[in-house]
């Protein structure tokens, strides 16, 4: 069970308004389980990443992100506590991990990143041991030599930037100021799924978890547009969850709690979410699976992936039991659901000591 | 919210039996939250260690145990994963622990050593912050200088030494075969207590949370005797939980599924912790919250801790609110509590693929 | 064996010019022996610490520093790394960490801060361990209780606090633009070292390594002034080596060498260290042994610290060899020094690749 | 940089007597520079590991090895420290290392295992990178996923088991009292070195470092038989050192001395290593370059590798330039050239804590 979390702001945010201050942040959300509604999985004690993009108006600061990863749970990492204190970025990727696929290392934590892109994915690559070789054969010697570690979604990335590659772009080279395009990355992620596609079907017959399906959440940008899938290799099943919202404003109306202001119809603030990180249900609006959503210039685009998957009929329902066996399954709810819950002062006192310390 | 489990058998039993393959062990209980009773508290993903004695046979092993601790969650850590499949002990501890008090570090890991001697605590020494003065000024230097880290648990275990000191045992010395006596370590262990409850009401009136008892389910051992309390400093909550189980034999009957055998009235084995290791509720036997259980020679004794806070009267109910607010109770339950979970096969592959790895 | 470094410019540098990038920085030093002058001391290996203040521009981020530690080595920390490359700071501090008391943790790590507050030590506390009640005694509360771990260092800067304190400023209150001005802090500092120094005296007779010196390089800063001093307790034996640097930029002319340019007689960069950052000699001035450095509004002050340990003759000369035996002994040296070193590409390879990483 | 060593004794030794205790064992090898010769290197203080066999005689064990392994380094981790102190084994097999390929993570450590197998390397394949595709296509499936890091080390392992399955032995299978057998794993090894040369052959012409010589000292064990190798893809290098020394005994015979005590002929302890662990020139023989040994049944078996890396005149000599640039030159050395070295108390007093504390 995974956990990933986008922002995309005209202005930089403290990583604390993200990360480590709302109570449902998703390091809270690994942290307090009396905030989790699948208490049936276990946490994403496993790991976490963030990645961001410091100014462009600082050439000295190149234009990759920077990235602090760390297999340590992360609401107890101080370094992190401290860092998202002190650090604003308009451009943010989160992640927290629990390891269900790679041991548990430095290497297998995302985000990745190459060069001017960063990239991250909840969910995994059905079968993926037997794919494996697919993805080696495939793909250019700079990609092949990239992977480090032995996770399906460092692959997967892997995978992205030589589709990206044989699209004509060259992802080594330093963007500009509008990036490589949010077509050209969307088409490239959209090859990546096709491939991961096809090589499944390629898998031996006999395969006794042949019909197990794939769960291709993934997320990459290059510090200007973001792309962000949700998906599933299946006509039936509800890939893992995916929120978005947008406002004028992300603000903490008292301590820990968050809200999405709408002063007008601007979208000076997007957030990209696996779970919902605030209370208010109207904050959040749910993609649908299997499409596909871009941020370009701080407007959000939806784009159904219409393939052999997809469910023209939206009234046919998906079930949502094989995500929910994943703990990938977190709907938007209502703050009412958390009414009765008497909130012991002890994990309050745990984090604010940790914030306290910074 | 920690957990604790002990281990005193006339065989050496293999580590991986108490720790890493019973499906209710007290790893998996932190990994594994379908498991858990009590979901509204974090899991235990803080950091774990597990001390053991090798054999008295031979000398050149030394008479202190071995400690083994990681500031890494317990469910993911090789290290023990391969260890468990490859070490045979008849007195082991083991501690899983989140830290509400104390920065995550390994000088912060139970059990601690201290020569001969291991400690560990389940609980937490209400308003220890004000109490430390107390603590420091009290004990002999060599217990104050032991203290190496923040916590209020290595404190306790500092005052636990000087109070077995205070008695005419010095901690330091070798043991001989019958360790130094359970009497004398039972008789330190109360005063210990009793130290602390001193402390407590001595603390400024004025102070809010002064009304907040202590949680001091505590263990000790030399390698011979173990003594455990289950005790907190209230007539009216309950302390955190505390059970054991005696038997011939601790059996995997089927994979991950253990049972106590108890062929004849021998306690060949005997098992004491936090949360119940089974799930078969004639195992265990409740330990009664302010009392102090002794092991020696294979033989489990419970004694009343009559001061204060004890409640002659049994029908007098006390409330489990407080200890569960800390996510410290965890009662025997029924096996049928668990017939309805559909296990899906996500981290059974996790766990097993650890061990498999060892 | 420590080292430390402390940069204090009117302008940001990126962090990678203190830590990563030069040849013979602090994380360099530790990592290519072949740099080194002293070759028989264990590596700096333990962990390291840096320390950094954000602008005051934006309030958002509040007055205290950010600190990043950890407890593997440097060299090979890829979060450090990495944020080096992305952060810029107009006053940082670093440390990296033989642990010689302390167990390693990172609650052991220097800097040490203390809201608007951060402290280093490079040195020992000769008998600490005879002297911590004093320490544990002496001071109020709030400081008492801030000590978290068990070094030396941490009760040092416990002390200092509790110094600052009782000369009228409350070390916890949000600091005003000027700071709480240089004065009061070299005052502490004095303050704190005479402390130590009493109680040194008071320790035992008897006690065999009574005679052994203490080394007591402090640096402390609240983010405005900065006060380092070079101190030991001994008329005889020099102290831990200590040097600064000023000029109006410091560049690199090739890469991984650096040097400070001198445009003007302005002070815009002022470099303080254990080791020499570059191989210029004409770089470097030497601090005296017990003597107090001063950085105030950009401008450097040296005092000498005149009590018993005092050489009012500057003729008298000190032994190194006490500080050598600590491994704490760096002087400047000519290039020239390092002209037949021979590198083989190994190493650089190795930062290359770190650095291309982030 | 790397360091290995191998112990095989008759009886089980305690691990203290080969990590932690002998003044210079590999631990302490990277732990104080002081005893290093080749000052020139960065110290190995990037991670360790340590791998040993359980007795045979307890079927609950299993029979591979147990592998406890850390990215800190080996000087001050306590796990390692306790576990060697209560720990003993007659088949051990101990590396720290300095990470040159691959990044520092736990899956990088050696040793590294596969069920009853056990494998370490000492040196670097030569343009690894441009080999992995080779290596990757190579192998069968199930050693191709059997990688999960990111070094040429552990695809050299994958591919030593692809070669002894292609001779007919399914490395997976349980061994039986005898093992596998020497011959037949010799033979895996030489092929293994037959791959790797073919390998780099075929590498580009125009490649700059193609004329680079990879440095293959392997270690391998089924827990009864073990062969090493000392070879280098030159007719005029040195490969990295290695030497051997049998005894009755290894025996301390003042604290941190040891030294190989020879009564009788019998060789009941056979100890293997990159640098020699005690300072007896006569304890010692160094194994010639591109040479294989083999223990079997406590006997030591040297054959040369006659290939058209082989020089039949040994009185031609090799240059240990090469090796020597990557720290892997460890000549025996006499105790003389220690006697002036004046050892201050201070690591001492740290190694010897780290022991008190276990």
């Amino acid at each position: 069970m995974c956990r990933f979390l986008i922002y995309k702001g005209r202005d930089p945010i403290l990583l604390a308004h993200l990360l480590t201050r709302p109570e449902h942040s998703i390091i809270n959300q690994s942290y307090d389980s009396r905030l989790r509604i699948d208490t049936r999985r276990p946490m994403n004690g496993d790991g976490f990443g963030v990645g961001y993009y410091t100014p462009d108006t600082d050439p000295e600061l190149g234009d990759g992100p920077c990235v602090f990863c760390a297999t340590t749970p992360a609401w107890n990492n101080l370094n992190l506590a401290r860092l998202a204190e002190k650090t604003k970025s308009s451009m943010v990727f989160a992640h927290v991990r629990a390891s269900t696929a790679g041991v548990l290392s430095e290497t297998n934590c995302h985000p990745f990143t190459f060069h001017s892109l960063m990239f991250m994915h909840n969910g995994q690559v059905a079968n993926f041991q037997r794919m494996k070789r697919k993805f080696a054969s495939h793909m250019k010697d700079e990609y092949f030599l990239y992977v480090q570690g032995g996770t399906d979604s460092e692959w997967a990335f892997a995978l992205f930037l030589d589709c990206l590659d044989k699209l004509g772009v060259d992802p080594s080279k330093p963007v500009d100021v509008n990036g490589f395009g949010h077509e050209i990355i969307r088409k490239a992620m959209l090859r990546t799924i096709q491939l991961i596609k096809e090589w499944a079907k390629q898998c031996p017959e006999d395969d006794i978890d042949n019909e197990e399906p794939s769960l291709l959440n993934f997320a990459v940008t290059d510090g200007h547009s973001v792309i962000v899938t949700r998906y599933i290799t299946s006509r039936t099943e509800e890939a893992a969850s995916l929120h978005f919202s947008t406002g004028s404003k992300f603000i903490e109306y008292e301590p820990g709690q968050y809200k999405m202001e709408r002063r007008d119809r601007r979208q000076d603030v997007i957030l990209v979410a696996s779970e919902p990180l605030t209370f208010e249900r109207s904050d959040w609006v749910t993609v649908p699976t299997n499409s596909i959503l871009t941020i370009n210039n701080q407007t959000v685009l939806l784009h159904p992936i219409m393939d052999e998957y997809y469910q023209i009929d939206p009234s046919v329902p998906r079930s949502s039991n094989f995500a929910a066996s994943r703990g990938l399954v977190s709907p938007i709810v209502e703050p009412q659901a958390y009414t009765n819950v008497n909130l012991p002062p002890l994990e309050r006192e745990g984090r604010r000591r940790l914030s306290m310390t910074a």
